[in-house]
């Protein structure tokens, strides 16, 4: 018999991941959107389970999305954030992450600015890690339930045309998706002003352009991302309105794509700033249903490292 | 045969319930206030049912008695405040809410600082919605609990003569309550100082008097109002011990209720500034029965809300 | 018959327990230490009971410690914390709690900066308390964890040498644990700078000495406090380097303890201040396993204090 597809107890990355483990990850989570619809929205899977949720930097929809996946496996969980956690008393991250690993959680999910932080946890911890955002790092959960989105709606991923446009750089999800999407065989192209484009872009592994109306043309998939205006915008333009202008998009822009093109963002979106309120809200967006994905995806993730993780001997001190 | 009574799947404000609502809602009610003395107090009812409690104002009093009243029907509930939201981040409140819905909650009970939020987001949720205060506008179940306590005290409301004195312009409790206890037929009247009047105080339904007194006379039942000091009682009186003089319950000035009259605070309590101590503490006060109440309607109105929405097709996305 | 041993209803502090209270604790604790190596990490003990958790002091070990013993045993738990309660409203301490026990809780675990706030509410409250700190005063489930740790590595406390090194005037874990140990029948030392000592060390009722070395001489059990540098030890060195010098336990110096002397710590650690890092991650340290035996002495004492409330009649109101 041929080994099981699924073998890892972390998950750090889509680096890390083959085609193969994706692909059954996504398959997975078919199994789970239809919990939602229920009347009763749980299952018994990982009841006794205790999953310890360590957000380091705030986040509504990520924190929420693994709450409600983590009840919904009949998990018990506790949050962390950064105010109630010790390190304002001078505690280093690993000594935290190992006092609250000798409570003997299963899981532990971790979101912290900086990069390879929860890769540095998972070495230390006996306790699964999965990645809910390192810096601009890795975001796999993101990736993965991006991914699903589209197979569900263009019923594959391969040979599709994906657009990534907005703050390539300071994005949480761009490296794992450009990944992720490349290895299930779409052609993926970046594109955004030249101040929000990383030092090598052509490192991420995809086509790079420096316009919207590039980047789009025949696309089956155009990705939004966030505009941090705080920070990035304004070194590129002197206004919202100017980056509109630009790289915002709009119907008129949208019919350059392939007919029935989707239109995606990871959320929060700047209505009038990277996207048009009527695109946003229009038959294109599947916006929503990433997220309505994002738990299903998210109960696979922890159903599966739960079940690695349960399998071993003494995998919990 | 006839309609159910209940048929609601939000509830915003008293102004829409009608009296059969209300009595059917109360009545409800009281199969819950057991729930609480038993040595398991759980019931399975609202298992594998999603409540998010979106609190954008803090609330110990509100917030920890819908989470109780959500545990004890043995619903999985997540907790929202504003600190921890992305609405620090740009995203409107109508797209955070969505995608709170987009995680399939069967309910949301919202607080907000702006009156109408709440019935905002019901017409574009699909999720039933549950008001826990909107400004100063509506806090429905904090009428309920309060009819509903008066009702197990007195027997009835009909009839009853109840004041409520204080903030009247600023209390988030006073719209609620004059339309709950005037459908039930209660003889309701209103008072304040001055300063303390909205603008047409007789809008509101209720007789108007400007002095203790007057609006104690022959009450069956006193209805305290907290005094934000912070705010309008500076504008009111030079100082809290003025306050007091002049709109404070002492247990004197109770002499010229009813006999059998209670006292009621919907919390927290500014001991000395609008209620004497011992007056809070005294055999008139109900006011910790108030709060254990509140746990009993607040169980009754998930649980009618729910069956509502479970019963629809497709009732949550 | 013999009267049950366990017959309290709050767990204030060690002061009040006798020998035979702690060695039932200990001997409870252990049955519970199996559970969180189950796959299933749940006994239904106390399903159906709500343990209110108020916090008005942060800690991420402590609370998050009695969160999972509490989900553990399939109770339904609620959090306050300071910043979200009624406390910012200028509501009484006492009102907040008798609020939040109108609600039912059977217990109320509470961390507060002033001693003796947890028993003033006991006093006051129907529900048990089970005092998680009340300033410098007591902590007794930290003292028992540091016991059962002690008995699980040492097989008795009875007759072995304790040495307790540090900030022994401000710490929240030393009363407790002199008074516990000394129950039990260890001969404790207490040491620190001067600065670091209370007014009349000797009441403590431990032998009190100003030198590491002297206090860890022929100990079997070396148990360093945090130093809270902001505060205290400016005062007595001029620097941390300084501290570590005079007050920080090397593996050098823990030669001179007995052999298979252990070393505790009740975190957050500070790794090169009152520790050296090989001392906190070598053999000799059971830090972590004090954490993890943490969760098993709150599961028994939640256990035991829940037994003797729902055994009462009428114990909630």
């Amino acid at each position: 018999m041929s080994e099981p597809v699924w073998q890892r107890g972390d998950l750090l990355g889509v680096a890390e991941l083959s085609r193969a483990e994706i692909l059954h990850l996504l398959d997975t989570a078919e199994s789970f959107v239809e919990v939602a619809a229920r009347p009763i929205k749980k299952v018994p899977t990982l009841r006794g389970k205790t999953v310890i949720n360590l957000f380091f930097e705030p986040s509504t929809r990520t924190s929420s999305s693994f709450e409600i996946a983590e009840k919904r496996l009949s998990a018990d969980n506790i949050n962390f954030s950064t105010s109630s956690s010790s390190l304002s008393k001078g505690e280093t991250l690993l000594d935290t992450a190992r006092n609250l690993e000798a409570m003997a959680p299963d899981l532990v999910v971790i979101r912290h600015a900086h990069p390879r932080v929860p890769h540095a946890l998972a070495e230390r911890l006996a306790s699964g890690v999965i990645n809910a955002g390192d810096g601009a790092h890795e975001h796999p959960t993101q990736a993965l339930l991006d991914a699903f989105t589209i197979r569900r709606r263009k019923g594959r991923v391969e040979g599709l045309k994906v657009a990534i446009v907005g703050d390539i750089a300071h994005s949480r999800v761009v490296r794992s998706n450009v990944l992720c999407l490349t290895k299930l065989g779409a052609d993926v192209t970046v594109a955004g002003p030249r101040p929000m484009m990383p030092e090598e872009p052509e490192s991420l592994g995809a086509r790079v352009v420096y316009s919207l109306d590039e980047a789009i043309e025949g696309a089956d998939v155009v990705m939004m991302l966030r505009v941090q205006l705080e920070r990035q915008a304004r070194a590129a333009f002197p206004s919202e309105r100017e980056y509109f202008e630009f790289f915002g998009l709009t119907a008129e822009r949208l019919h350059r794509a392939n007919d029935g093109a989707i239109v995606m963002h990871p959320g929060p979106i700047n209505r009038g700033i990277e996207i048009a309120s009527d695109v946003a809200d229009g038959p294109w967006s599947v916006i929503l249903e990433q997220v309505a994905n994002g738990v299903a995806v998210r109960m696979a993730v922890l159903y599966l490292l739960a079940g690695t993780k349960s399998g071993e001997d003494g995998a919990t001190p």
